[in-house]
């Protein structure tokens, strides 16, 4: 193998678009079906020789899980958000399993395909819980929302004339709880974790783990991941094909290189959208100024082999 | 070690009264006590020093998210029953995982805990496909059940006078699909896999796998797992301390040993409940029937230990 064949250690954070297309009454059977697809790109990059674990987010998936059941609350008990993205890791779990293994083998690869419910330690300390920002659930009346506020401690915020909505934070990532199978599986096995950026947990003083209501990002969840398993490739698929800056302006410039004080300079200039393009690329600063000669990409899907063999997609790296 | 404190390899079904206790509006909050309860039981298994692996039941809780799905379906699209099998898998694993986590910290004992989202093969030609029995999801009106029937092809029994439900087959489970992660986990980590008897799929000749509306049986489950990962025991826990003849009669009779032909002939006889206690015995059966040197174990929570030693429960052994 030349260098560039080599086989690297490679974590796959996969955006929306791989898990669903479209928007309005998205299905399970839709997500399927482009889960299968997304799939057939991550079972060539297995077939490299690549070692790979998938984190997904979870966004769409865990909203409608909350919808559902605050929707049927007078008919069932409703499910603490800390359950819902349990639940998400289940759905979306099963549906990149059993679509990957299918993948794989009709590449006459036999490798075995898991998924690994994931508790992730946040703390309490963590500023983003002084101020809640990520809406999630239904909407409400005025009149309702304050009475979840009362009942239940909800923060609650009016949603741009939309109605209200309940808020929660979006700490960091801080501890992998499942970090130990998930190394153990990982010569052996394509592991599916950190799914939704893991289910949030506190750590409590006597080492009681506590379920919370909060979002993480799916791709600090993966840079965590990468750190961890000693990745040699962070790999964040989404939507584009390069970063850019001056996305979307008449002076756009895709980006194929980008070292970290450039990518500090133009997140800093703002070119780089909030929950969007900018928690990708910070994502990807933060996993190579831990690991200066390892690189970080950003790509889309159908890129990725590309990117891999350095023709497509941007890279990061340190300097 | 004395033989009888050798370490064994232990495959654990926990039955419904290990995750939930009472009836009603029972909330994830309600579960994650008991299942708080149990994982401190569980913790003592393995501080014998034995290899376990727990496989749970599902019942009521799917049977919540696919009244939650289907009560605000309008709003949300409804999940297939298969997906709120995986759902299922991700909310009780996440329970267990964090719970048992806790009280092996506890005790000092650093072992991982992971869930495994897993599927298991049913077979399309299993004659239960013929005669569906297993009730799930919300009741409904006669007119609105010829409607599902025409439009879906569900099968809609009507229920004891309480109106009309969708029944679905319970197959046998035949191939673990996430088997090999299973095995490689096990010696260095408590997996809890099959959860509900696993997301029941049907194989395609080309090798894709599809999700299919059907009941599991986790005994039945836990006896394939058990046999898969030659495990030494088959510990299936229940209510009851022991497995009894003439049960809730005066003449009831408690059995703490049970070998194999006494057992064929106490079900051929009526003995066990069907639904209850006879898919259990059955499962032991089959256990020590494929591994004559092996024994299984029918017995409540709180004796599981005693059991292990054997002054309690009922054994049921080949001869």
């Amino acid at each position: 193998m030349t260098e560039k064949n080599k086989s690297q250690r490679i974590v796959i954070a996969l955006g929306g678009n791989a898990l669903q297309s479209g928007g309005g009454r998205i299905t399970a059977e839709d997500q399927l079906a482009v889960v299968r697809q997304t799939c057939r790109h991550i079972a060539e990059i297995t077939c490299m020789g690549h070692e790979i674990a998938i984190v997904h987010g979870n966004g769409p998936q865990v909203g409608r899980i909350l919808l559902a059941t605050e929707t049927a609350k007078d008919i069932t008990p409703p499910m603490p958000f800390d359950v819902c993205g349990a639940m998400s890791q289940g759905y979306i779990g099963y549906h990149i399993q059993q679509s990957l293994k299918y993948a794989l083998n009709l590449k006459n690869k036999n490798v075995p395909v898991v998924t690994v419910a994931t508790q992730m330690v946040v703390e309490e300390a963590d500023p983003a819980f002084q101020n809640p920002t990520k809406p999630i659930g239904p909407f409400y009346t005025e009149e309702e929302a304050r009475a979840l506020e009362a009942e239940k401690g909800y923060v609650m915020r009016e949603d741009a004339g939309r109605g209200w909505r309940r808020v929660v934070a979006s700490p960091l990532p801080r501890k992998i709880v499942e970090i130990d199978a998930v190394k153990r599986l990982w010569d052996s096995t394509i592991v599916i974790t950190c799914g939704g950026g893991g289910i949030p947990v506190l750590e409590r003083p006597d080492g009681t783990l506590e379920g919370v209501a909060a979002v993480i990002d799916k791709d600090f969840a993966a840079e965590l991941l990468a750190e961890q398993v000693e990745a040699d490739i962070l790999m964040i698929l989404t939507e584009v094909e390069k970063v850019a800056i001056n996305f979307n302006k008449p002076d756009q410039k895709d980006l194929s290189v980008l070292n970290l004080s450039d990518a500090a300079r133009y997140a800093a200039e703002g070119h780089f959208a909030p929950g969007s393009m900018l928690p990708k690329v910070e994502a990807a600063m933060k996993f190579v100024r831990s690991n200066p000669t390892k690189r970080a990409i950003i790509t889309s899907l159908d890129k990725s082999l590309e990117a891999l063999e350095g023709t497509a997609g941007t890279v990061i790296t340190f300097a």
